[in-house]
């Protein structure tokens, strides 16, 4: 299911091979999100265009609209949403922890309201491993209670307990269905998600948890809540350490470019993060040099590309930067989506080049190269 | 500049082309809003993509926001939003009149306050026509006041002597600077426009004199400002059998594609409309058999395209409408730009199909089939 295609001599960077039902994903690996069935701003053309390999949604967003049943009716996610390539669904969790209203959290699973519309819910970790396998997801997520910073070591430590529990009644579940799949390669995967807070003694019992029980893969939660960048980076490094090196490895929400080098190098194969499209509705542009804040008035008259040489659709078809910030002065959508093509694009291709460099076994020095021109 | 290609013989409806500086137009033609140098939610790939020929721009916009400084400094409109087919700027009256504060009507010109910061301004019609020629638009407007329905007709007639008189200083600033062109083919081309609010006598005189005056074209201003659609008709009809057969006539701010139809059957060349990219925006669909309000809980199952057989991007990519709804109903970006390009692509082919009809002698079949489906 996963192969190890070569390993970075340095560091523990590799890169690899993940079987999907709906394809091979080449990793090191970037997921643009698409919470609820959309990189914002973006068609699945735009985004196929950026070198995009698949991309993340979301469990707890599609579960209340557009719904299950017209999820099943259209024949699954990718038919509903016209994309052919693999999808991620994260289980909603952190989006049932902070968006969803008077949630309650019992042994069973968890109860809230819609942040759309007040209307009642209750979903066990039964049901979200249910709800993926109907969406049709190629990556399934188990729920889990992603512990804000900081946390005391007591409710750390009685969250990461429920969290192993429902990822175990997660594993049974899916095993369940499991059989459903005459063809082993249309079986989706399902990784564990290893809490922890920042005690390290939580994240290894985590850790040593989930490989008992035996997933897929494996994935960091519960990083880049809050905490320092000290911190993000050490219980990272830490998590990665103790995942079996066989299995790919997913640092969820993660990160910057600088964030991502350093995961990678610690051995982190799969990355999303809204920051491309974040980024770009708010007008900021990743570049080899840094980030361009396309509001600022320098821009006013600069006439040059987002990034001379870049292969995104903005810059290739010659989109300026005072044409693309007066277009976000003027509240003009083509301006947010220009900047998000061009994001979603730099950090599709910095994976890409990331990988290239492992597999010809430049990673320090590309990265090296990459850090100093970008910081 | 203008030539007839061929006239259909029960009505007063013809095809022709016009050359532009930026090439030839194909008549007759719509030309997609582009208010602030932006069709809504579209890229000019998109644009094109739809088969537009030329794009309509807004003087009193682009001269707030981003300025004809900037403009200048980027060669122009053209170079400053990337699109390389013609553009025609509206002069903005409309917008001055409606949009602008503390709005003064002088003799010299208008004074307003910008409806983005308030800053005073002064705008003569010679400056409105100079502001266009340094855009570099390939149809220029003049400054003229859109009289609202109802008006009485002392105010209509005063009204209409002002912008009688606008017109020739327009002309008379235009043709100093005709001089500048060395190639007459680089000379934009500067139109008429007539109002006179209801009143079929006002009407008459103004055409009169802007025919005295002698302009590149002749455009029916001031219609479809909230009068009934039968004096929609009635004046429009009035207007363009008043106007010279050999130019191109232009029937500003329509329409609907029934309004669309009429026009041509009286003469009509060109016409602009925001309709097709703010219904896009409100999840209204043109079909062949009428609106679709995608919004409807109707949709909500329903996996067909937009339109079946469409080549529209959304439709030949498969976008379904209970994806669309969906996305609208999540406030998407991605499910505005889809219904907005689907609309302008509609447009942009009804405007061919008229076209094709016309020269194939078969207008008023063309016309009743569609007609027939559309209602």
């Amino acid at each position: 299911m996963f192969k190890i295609i070569a390993k970075d001599k340095n560091t523990k960077a590799r890169s690899g091979e993940l079987t999907t039902p709906h394809g091979v994903l080449k990793t090191p690996l970037f997921f643009p999100v698409a919470t609820q069935a959309s990189v914002k701003t973006l068609s699945n053309e735009d985004i196929k265009e950026c070198g995009t390999q698949a991309i993340l949604s979301n469990t707890y967003h599609l579960y209340l609209r557009p719904g299950v049943d017209i999820l099943k009716k259209a024949g699954g996610l990718h038919k509903f949403m016209g994309w052919t390539r693999p999808i991620l669904t994260d289980s909603g969790g952190y989006q049932v922890f902070s968006l969803a209203a008077l949630m309650k959290v019992r042994e069973e699973g968890v109860e809230f309201q819609s942040h759309i519309d007040g209307s009642r819910h209750f979903l066990s970790p039964e049901d979200v491993v249910e709800l993926q396998l109907q969406f049709g997801s190629d990556i399934i997520m188990p729920l889990d209670e992603c512990v804000h910073y900081p946390a005391e070591k007591d409710y750390a430590r009685a969250s990461l307990k429920l969290t192993s529990e429902w990822a175990e009644r997660s594993k049974e579940r899916f095993t369940v269905y499991g059989s459903r799949f005459a063809d082993r390669k249309q079986q989706p995967l399902l990784f564990g998600i290893a809490q922890g807070a920042t005690y390290l003694d939580l994240r290894k019992e985590a850790v040593e948890r989930l490989v008992d029980i035996d997933f897929d893969g494996y994935a960091v939660g519960g990083v880049s809540v809050g905490e320092p960048d000290e911190l993000v980076s050490e219980i990272t490094q830490y998590a990665l350490g103790l995942f079996p090196e066989e299995y790919p490895h997913y640092i969820m929400g993660v990160g910057t470019p600088v964030d991502i080098f350093d995961a990678v190098s610690f051995g982190a194969d799969m990355f999303d993060c809204v920051m491309p499209t974040r980024n770009g509705r708010n007008g900021t542009a990743f570049t080899k040099r840094g980030k361009l804040i396309l509001r600022n008035s320098i821009y006013t008259d600069d006439f040059q590309v987002i990034e001379e040489g870049c292969g995104c659709l903005s810059c290739k078809c010659g989109y300026n930067r005072a044409y693309i910030r007066h277009l976000i002065n003027s509240s003009e959508i083509l301006g947010l989506r220009l900047v998000s093509l061009h994001n979603v694009y730099f950090y599709v291709k910095l994976m890409r080049d990331i990988r290239e460099a492992i597999e010809t076994g430049v990673f320090s020095e590309f990265r090296e190269e990459f850090l100093r021109n970008y910081r």
